[in-house]
């Protein structure tokens, strides 16, 4: 709960109790309303029948309800599935615990031992932070992880020390280099977070146009992809998100500069720690992954007093640029997901599209757990955000 | 001459003695050889008379020469009547050294005390070095610093221990937000250098589609710039450089992402080091413009003891992707660089534009030292590495 209001009060919002829904104008039948609780009841029932303690559940469950609370819809329920099947399967260790191989004042190098990402990713930012609290700055690297989600979450938990958090993941190879047909490297994400007295930099990105999250979203939400996030076999640009999820052949943003940042991110997570890297990683689902990442936390107060000050008169720099259309504001990265917040607060509700939870009906029967209720049928989902 | 011939070995190449150039065919009358020797003498002499001491004098005409002999034409001799100007103005001191101003094992805060940027970052990175040697990383933020030229320039220098280096740099606002029709922030750059046995990955990137000293290098060459680069007053893309360089609005690189990512660099750079920052560097160069850099060391060996074997596989990873078109390679990040270096050694000199030329003339005049001699008087420039 701690984890969920949080976001929330940064962006001066709140989690109210989650009641009946408000309603919202009908404009189209491809999303449901899912109140946070009962999300967060079919997390946590699905997890517990896999045999995760009841301890990790509650992590797992807030974590992937933060997800979608903050817009981040690929890195919410949507990736539940995935998680359930790599612990059925043995590919990640439910209760496993990560541990350190070897540390120096201010870097550690630790291995996730299979544990899900999201506790590999816990144990590895307190870490980083308990460095930084003595030696200025904190590195720790992970290998033998998994899937960690929405990388902002890690970065949080040292902005709630008053730190900066930087943190980076490998993954599987989904991303083309310039004048490739052939994916050869992750979407490789990154994530800096800082927080001043009045404003908040949220930075949460990949380095491809958009991730496969994204493009699986609108797979399930019967939508378009736009031309320029994914490729065709031949490498050719595709709308179809059907076709761009076959063979994972994503742009990365700005050619070959989000190419090679990436590139950097795979050399720092997967080849400096140990871990699986580049081609290595298998696309494949029936393999484990060995995913590596990085995690850095910085305590600003060994270098300046007056940080906090200087970051919101940087933040102010940024948004008092002049706009070339007037209607739309110079926005700080984290701004968009503190309105998405801000709506799932006045709807106190999820909207999930309805593929997606049919596809979670199934899980459910195979799991014998009670199916996920609806608050709401049927509501617009502003995908405009 | 170690610093320039260190580069060339690394790609497999070295340096030549510099006799009579090559003869390639006249294609375009717009550009000079100069050989590399005589292209050190004029900086040098330069230096000398604005009261440059003899040891830095060496270290800077390397520095800059080795720019041109990498292709990164933005960051070489271009550069040099901005050095000669703001040393003469005092907004650069010639002979001063920085100051440690607060430090941990791994960490350090130095005041670069307006000495030049080379200067600054030299020492920044040397300390960096020493830190990660006994705590596996260093990381050094510089605060009063001045333009620092080629980025990988400091990274190489970890990279000559052994060590992986990245390195950071805010600058004036020429970067539009995307929805801005004004500048900002920077065209921050980041440089990531590491080395394996059979391969070199050399990243060294604006955040901008291209740094403004590619719109400086158009406009010396007469040439016209892509659209995409940069933008008029309106923040339309232009193709004219003297109007991209009236009131510089470069586009970011990848849109929002590339704006973010210059964005953190800032944030790291600028306002954590208690340098200026965004809008508060001045674009006018009649002031002093105290910027700030990071410079990070990190020790793989504190990690991995295979790591370099592993990083060649990885670079061999990225190479085998399966090409679009089969005529054009897939490349590492630094090959393009490579294939300049090789061909400066083919031809024994740097081909250098005439305006850029004509111009040093006149700085030779101005100073009463030796303009530069050519060595072939129009060449072909092979502008499309």
């Amino acid at each position: 709960m701690l984890a969920l209001l949080r976001p929330a009060l940064w962006f001066g919002g709140c989690l109210r109790g989650y009641h009946m829904p408000v309603a919202t104008p009908l404009q189209q039948g491809d999303t449901s309303l899912v109140l946070v609780d009962e999300a967060r009841r079919f997390i946590q029932d699905c997890l517990m029948r896999v045999g995760v303690s009841p301890s990790k559940v509650r992590c797992i469950s807030e974590f992937l309800v933060v997800a979608d609370y903050r817009g981040n819809f690929g890195n919410g329920i949507n990736r539940l599935d995935l998680y359930l099947s790599d612990l059925q399967k043995g590919h990640a260790k439910a209760n496993a615990e990560p541990s350190i191989i070897s540390e120096t004042l201010a870097t550690a190098h630790v291995n996730g031992n299979s544990a899900l990402g999201v506790v590999v990713g816990n144990f590895c930012m307190d870490l980083a932070v308990k460095k930084a609290q003595s030696a200025g700055i904190g590195f720790v690297v992970a290998q033998q992880s998994h899937h960690f989600g929405m990388a902002s979450w890690y970065a949080f938990r040292a902005v709630a020390h008053g730190l900066a958090g930087l943190v980076m993941s490998n993954s599987a190879p989904t991303m083309m280099a310039p004048n490739s047909k052939s994916a050869t490297i992750g979407a490789n994400c990154l994530s800096f977070c800082v927080k001043g007295r009045d404003h908040h930099f949220v930075l949460d990105m990949a380095t491809s146009v958009k991730d496969i999250g994204a493009v699986e979203w609108a797979w399930n939400n019967d939508e378009y992809i736009p031309h320029g996030w994914a490729a065709n076999e031949r490498g050719l640009s595709t709308c179809l998100p059907n076709v761009a999820l076959r063979s994972p052949l994503l742009f990365p943003a700005g050619g070959h500069k989000g190419y090679c940042l990436s590139a950097v991110i795979d050399l720092l997570c997967g080849v400096l720690s140990g871990a699986q890297y580049a081609t290595h990683i298998p696309l494949d689902q029936n393999q484990p992954s060995n995913l590596g990442q990085v995690f850095i936390a910085l305590d600003p107060g060994f270098f300046l007093p007056d940080f906090v000050e200087r970051l919101d008169d940087f933040c102010g720099c940024i948004q008092n640029s002049q706009q070339a259309d007037e209607s739309e504001p110079i926005r700080l990265p984290g701004e968009l997901e503190g309105m998405h917040m801000k709506y799932v607060e006045d709807l106190r509700a999820l909207p999930y599209p309805n593929t997606l939870l049919e596809k979670y009906k199934t899980v459910a029967d195979r799991l014998h757990v009670k199916p996920m209720e609806l608050a709401f049928e049927r509501c617009q989902s502003r995908k405009s955000f």
